[in-house]
C-alpha cells in the first residue's frame, strides 16, 4: 500500500519518525527491557520525558518568565470549565468571542460558573468570518477566544487587543505560527492536532492570574495544583506526553516555529490557490479570515459529489470530508503534513475540473 | 538482556502480546496504512475499538442492566470530585471509609463539595488494616471505599454491607477477582494497573442514581454527558482505550476473571508464604487484610538493606521499592505478572535468608 495522504481534522497526522520511535518505545523504552507503558511515572526515564516536554514547549514558544507550562488531561473541553473556575472572580465577569462551535461550548461552560458575556459573534453567517470591530469592556476578568476554528476554517490572523487578560484556545493552531506568549494570560490546547496524540492538553498560564477567583476549586481543576507538582500531582497520561515530546523535538530539529510557519503558509497557498482557480469549487470562509490549518470548500454543483468522492478514494486521500456544520470538504494541513500531500489534493481537484469543468 | 521482572505499582506490567500489538498499531492500524494515532476517533476503526472496550468490560464483570460503562480522562483523582458532584445532594451527606492515602484524598475532595463524613478509619495504625465493625447511617447518599490500598498493601476481602449505594474506587484491583456489580452504585478505576496504560479511567454507573444531586455540574464532569455520548462527547484518549481493549481481550481469551483470580491467589500465596517463612522479613499489613495485588514487607534488620537492594538489581527485578509511607518493599503482582516473576522474587528472598539468616 502506498502512502496515504491524511487530511484528518484531529486526531491527525504526526511525523512518521514519531510513529516509529513511539512504536519502538512500546516494546523497549530507553533500552530498559521494559515497555514505556509499564514504567513508573516517577522513574527517572519518564521524569526526563516530562522535563523535556515542558522545556520544548517553553523553548519553541519562547515562553517568558512568570508563566508556567503544565500537561493536563480531559481535553480542551475540560478547560472550558477550568478557565472560568480559575480566572473568573465570584463577583466578576468575563467576555467571549463566539467564532464557532468550540467557542460556543466554552461560553456554555463559563455561563454555568459565572457571568460570561458574549462580546462579539459571527454566528449570523454560520461562523464564516472572524468577528471584528467590537469593544472589550475594561472590567472583565478575561477575554476568551478560539484562535483557529477547525470546523469553519477560519483563523485569527491577528489577536484581539484589549486591556484585560487574553485567554486563547489554541487547540488547532498552536506550534503552527509565531505567537507572543506575553500578550496572553492563558493559552490552552488539546494535543491532537500539532502536538501529539489525543489524551493530553497543555496550558501556559501567567502565574500572577491564579489564586484570585475566590472560588473553592476541586484540586484536579486548580491549575496551581499541577504547577506545584510539575504536572505529576497524579499519574499523568504518560504515553500522550511522551509522543508530544517526540513531536516537539521533531519540530525543534526542523528549525522551530519560524520554519514550520513558512511551510504552513506555502501549503495553504497551494490549496487555496486551487480552490480559487478551480471553477468547480468555492471556499466557505471569507478570504481574509481563512485558516492556514483547515481549508473548507464546497462543490458548486452538488451533483458531482459522488464522482469527486470517488476521486478522493482513488488518490489515497483520507479525512477530506467536511464537518456536517459546513458540508463539502475540509483539508486539514497540520505541521506534519508534507506539501506533497497538499499537491495530491490539488491534483485531483485540478483533474476533476479538466473532466467536469465545462 | 533477559526478561525484567516488573513489580512496579503503577503504571505497571501489561501482557507482552499487548505491547507488541500496540506497537504495530502505531505504525499501521487495521491495515489502513495509517497510525492508530492519526485516525479520527469518529472513524469506523476506532468506533469499533470503543465498542469492544465497553463490551469487554460488561462481559468480564457481568455488568447487569441498568448500569452504564464509560471511559473518562483525568485519572481516579478526578473521580474523587466527580463522584461527590454527581451523587451527593445539595442538602445531603455522604460517608467514607478511610483506609489509606487515596481514600483520604477522595475525602478531601468530597468535603470541598458538601457534607462528607468519615464512617471508619484505620489511620490509627498507619492504615495497616481494613476498618471493620462500624455502623453506616441509612440516610447517606452513598458510602465510598477504596477496595485495594496500593500503598499499604491491604484489600477489602469482603465489601461493606449497608443500605445506601456503595461507591468503590477499584483502581488497583478491578478485573483481578469476581465482584457482583449489582452490589454497587458506582465503581471507578484508573486504567494503569490491571486494565491498560495511564490516561483513561472507567466508571460503571447505576443509571438511576444520576440526575438527583440538584447541582449544576460542568458538562465534562457530569457522568450523564459521557453516557449519552458513548464516551465520545469530546475526543477520547484514543490510545489508552485501545490498549485497554487489547488487555481486556487478553483477559477474556485467558478465561476471564475466574481464571485470573485463581492465578492471583496462587501468586500472592507464593509471595506471602515466603514473607512468613523467612526470618529476615516481616509483612506490614495485618494478615487477614493482606492485598492479593500489593504485598508490603520490610526487613527486620535495616542494616541489610543495601545488600538486599543489590540482590534485587542482580536478579533483574524492577519496582520492588516500597512507598515512602511504609518503607521496605512492595511486590505488586497485577494480572499480567507471570508466576515465574513472583518465583524470582521469592528466590532472592530465600537465598538472602540462607546467606544472612543466622
Amino acid at each position: 500500500m502506498g502512502k496515504i495522504h491524511n487530511f484528518s481534522a484531529g486526531p491527525s497526522i504526526l511525523p512518521d519518525t514519531v510513529f516509529q520511535e513511539a512504536s519502538s518505545a512500546l516494546v523497549d523504552f530507553n533500552g530498559l527491557g521494559l515497555s514505556l507503558l509499564e514504567v513508573s511515572h516517577r522513574s527517572s526515564g519518564f521524569v526526563d520525558v516530562m522535563d523535556s516536554a515542558v522545556s520544548l514547549v517553553k523553548e519553541l514558544l519562547e515562553v517568558p518568565k512568570g508563566y508556567s507550562v503544565v500537561f493536563l488531561q480531559g481535553g480542551a473541553s475540560m478547560q472550558f470549565a477550568m478557565v472560568a473556575m480559575n480566572l473568573l472572580r465570584e463577583e466578576g465577569s468575563c467576555g467571549y468571542i463566539n467564532s464557532g462551535t468550540w467557542a460556543s461550548k466554552a461560553i456554555k461552560e463559563a455561563k454555568m460558573i459565572g457571568d460570561a458575556k458574549i462580546i462579539a459573534s459571527s454566528e449570523d453567517a454560520n461562523f464564516n468570518y472572524i468577528p471584528k470591530g467590537y469593544t472589550v469592556p475594561t472590567d472583565l476578568d478575561y477575554l476568551h477566544f478560539t484562535s483557529n476554528n477547525t470546523i469553519f476554517g477560519t483563523q485569527f490572523s491577528s489577536f484581539p487587543t484589549c486591556q484585560v487578560p487574553l485567554v486563547a484556545d489554541m487547540s488547532s493552531d498552536i506550534f503552527s505560527r509565531k505567537i507572543n506568549v506575553e500578550d496572553f494570560g492563558l493559552i490552552y490546547a488539546g494535543a491532537q492536532k500539532n502536538m501529539g496524540p489525543a489524551g493530553t492538553t497543555i496550558a501556559i498560564v501567567k502565574d500572577e492570574l491564579l489564586g484570585r477567583s475566590g472560588r473553592n476549586i476541586p484540586t484536579m481543576l486548580d491549575y496551581q495544583t499541577h504547577i506545584d507538582k510539575g504536572s505529576m500531582f497524579n499519574t499523568p497520561p504518560v504515553f500522550s506526553i511522551y509522543v508530544s515530546m517526540l513531536t516537539l523535538k521533531w519540530l525543534k530539529n526542523k528549525g522551530g516555529i519560524g520554519v514550520i510557519e513558512k511551510e504552513n503558509i506555502d501549503k495553504a497557498n497551494l490549496l487555496y490557490g486551487e480552490v480559487d482557480r478551480n471553477p468547480l469549487f468555492v471556499g466557505t470562509a471569507v478570504k481574509e479570515d481563512r485558516s492556514l490549518m483547515n481549508a473548507t470548500f464546497v462543490l458548486n454543483d452538488e451533483s458531482l459529489k459522488d464522482e469527486f468522492d470517488k476521486a478522493i478514494v482513488e488518490a489515497d486521500i483520507n479525512g477530506l470530508k467536511g464537518h456536517r456544520s459546513v458540508g463539502g470538504y475540509r483539508a486539514s494541513m497540520y505541521n506534519a503534513m508534507p506539501i506533497e500531500s497538499v499537491g495530491a489534493c490539488r491534483c485531483i481537484m485540478s483533474n476533476f475540473a479538466s473532466k467536469y469543468g465545462n
